[in-house]
């Protein structure tokens, strides 16, 4: 990699996140062509970034709309001008909760999750005739009913009067080393099991969304003789709703699903400790989150140091095993790379970019 | 305890950080009294709760100044009108930084942390004179020198023209299961040889600081005949430095320095799902942090459930093993208890009081 890291002389004072705006552009794109590879269309998840400005590249890249986790998300996204959101959620939806849902529905076409009979009828008796998507569970264990009950559940949610769109998943039990195809065949055979219960009780899925960043890797693999590319999921996927792909982080690393050239994403560290021989950073969990996966190596990698590991993360500190290379001195700058892009970048205020934009982190903190 | 669950109809959306205001004043008189009695300093660390209406408390109550972690986080406090404040950080002051801390000088009286000479010399070239106190390592192995370097980097610091004060250290290796008496007895054996270290070289450790929340309990022990109360590091310590004491939290609970009496905030969340019989809170690592230890029991626990743990969390998800009781209906409300209260209140604007009013999280998110 030839990607200089900022001097010092830049004025502003660690730690800070910092965007490759090359790599994010590349991620972008890269995403949006395996969608139309796969004829699949790409709805991305703004949970990961938060910015306004990310969400209008993704969208100018061809994605059809924007996924959201939260009522408050899609605010602030319908008051940046995107008008197609997807609230990837079972909202349970009081009365409070109804009333920004239907200010919001004056803004943009607001389609909400539902997984179940009772969740249904609580929206429809705040917000009726709303679009939904019934959430159903491929194995991940969250929220989500079996297949089988996705038609109950389209049913009820019909005849409380709202709009059944389709079905979707999350199979965010790829976050795991080695299952990326196990759990893309889950994921597939879950939404036609969906489908088919749907079709049972007279219902259509219209649209049938899946997808996160594991299984929908940003490396495309070997392609047709004609170009196309095949994805066994393609049968039954109309759409994808990854997130983490616009920046990557050492999870996806670590997963095989984002190498080091994918990632977009950095914190901007200094060395301020080497009492006792360590290398101590001033990014805590406080500046990346406290994530920390079974199966990762560490708190966070180091960018230009692939073999360095943060074995011990506080609220302010990184304590770093160091790799083969001298350690730094204090003082020196390194760049961190968050375990979970989602909630480091949450814990901002902004992005920094390489080319000197600073973007706001525009839907941080926005909960609920 | 006999705490009402606010009420769905107070019109909120969960998730949202809830402070039960009278056990808040208890802990803040709780420790004071401790303090006092032990005949010790109190300057509790405000990283936890970022707040100035709570540092106000503390000081109101006794609190000789407050601790902070950052620059910033100064700046903030410094502005709601506190003029005595310690950054126990080892800084590492570049302009940028040196700028900002003159311009703090001339606001509060501030004292900054060194442990290197490095660290001293970059520091005494931009603030000149710069008070400070040298950070030892009592065994958690983060920033820190040894106890025997202590007076070599007094010295330095005082030949680059800085004004050693003292010397401090924190115990974080204290949050462990049945360490507390062990890890106490190391902090102060490790102080007690930092002071003599200093005193090698012809230096005086005028204040002598440690202290973290498990080391310093709100439960005060039997005390002597006369009422007074004897702990074997007050031969040392002059000043505690606590913080998660204002709130407590699951690990305090767990480790058993502030049992479910003392937890005065909770994430108030509502059940959104009970998909294949999970009991599924719109709280996750967004709303909570993800902190979890090695010895923690789950992810956070729930105030009015203590036998129920959170088994799995995503960033707006709670997967919680419910404990005998019925489980709650899709709709219902929950006190959850984060594992890591610094962590939990720096993902949120504000602090909802039980007595209505609502305080601005002022220094949320000041990292550097």
């Amino acid at each position: 990699m030839d990607r200089p890291l900022p001097r010092p002389s830049d004025g502003r004072s660690t730690p800070y996140l910092l965007v490759d705006v090359d790599v994010l552009a590349d991620n972008v794109a890269r995403m949006a062509a395996r969608a139309r590879q796969r004829g699949v269309a790409l709805r991305p998840h703004a949970k990961t970034h938060k910015c306004l400005e990310i969400a209008r590249m993704q969208v100018d890249a061809g994605a059809v709309g924007l996924t959201v986790a939260t009522v408050s998300e899609a605010e602030v996204f319908a008051s940046g001008g995107f008008t197609d959101l997807f609230i990837a959620y079972p909202l349970w939806v009081d009365a409070a909760r109804g009333s920004r849902l239907r200010a919001l529905a004056e803004r943009a076409a607001v389609v909400v999750g539902v997984d179940s009979s009772d969740g249904a009828r609580a929206l429809a008796a705040q917000v009726p005739g709303t679009a939904v998507m019934v959430e159903v569970d491929s194995g991940q264990h969250r929220t989500g009913v079996a297949p089988e009950e996705a038609g109950l559940v389209a049913e009820a949610s019909a005849r409380a009067g709202l709009d059944v769109r389709g079905v979707f998943t999350f199979p965010g039990h790829s976050y795991a080393p080695g299952v990326r195809a196990d759990v893309s065949a889950q994921e597939a055979d879950t939404l036609r099991r969906a489908v088919a219960s749907l079709s049972a009780r007279g219902l259509e899925a219209a649209v049938v969304s899946g997808g996160s960043t594991p299984t929908a890797t940003l490396d495309v693999p070997a392609g047709n003789d004609d170009g196309s590319v095949h994805d066994s999921r393609d049968d039954v996927l109309d759409e994808l709703r990854p997130g983490v792909y616009v920046f990557s982080d050492a999870q996806q690393w670590e997963l095989g699903a984002g190498g080091p050239e994918h990632l977009a994403l950095t914190c901007v560290a200094t060395v301020v400790s080497r009492a006792g021989g360590r290398v101590v950073l001033d990014a805590g969990s406080k500046a990346l989150g406290a994530d920390r996966s079974a199966w990762a190596t560490g708190y966070g990698r180091l960018l230009d140091h692939p073999d360095a590991r943060i074995s011990a993360l506080s609220e302010h500190h990184a304590v770093v095993t160091w790799d083969s290379s001298p350690a730094p001195q204090p003082g020196s700058r390194v760049r961190v790379v968050p375990n979970h892009a989602c909630n480091a970048v949450n814990l901002h205020e902004e992005l920094v970019l390489t080319d000197g934009s600073v973007w706001p982190v525009a839907a941080r903190g926005r909960l609920s």
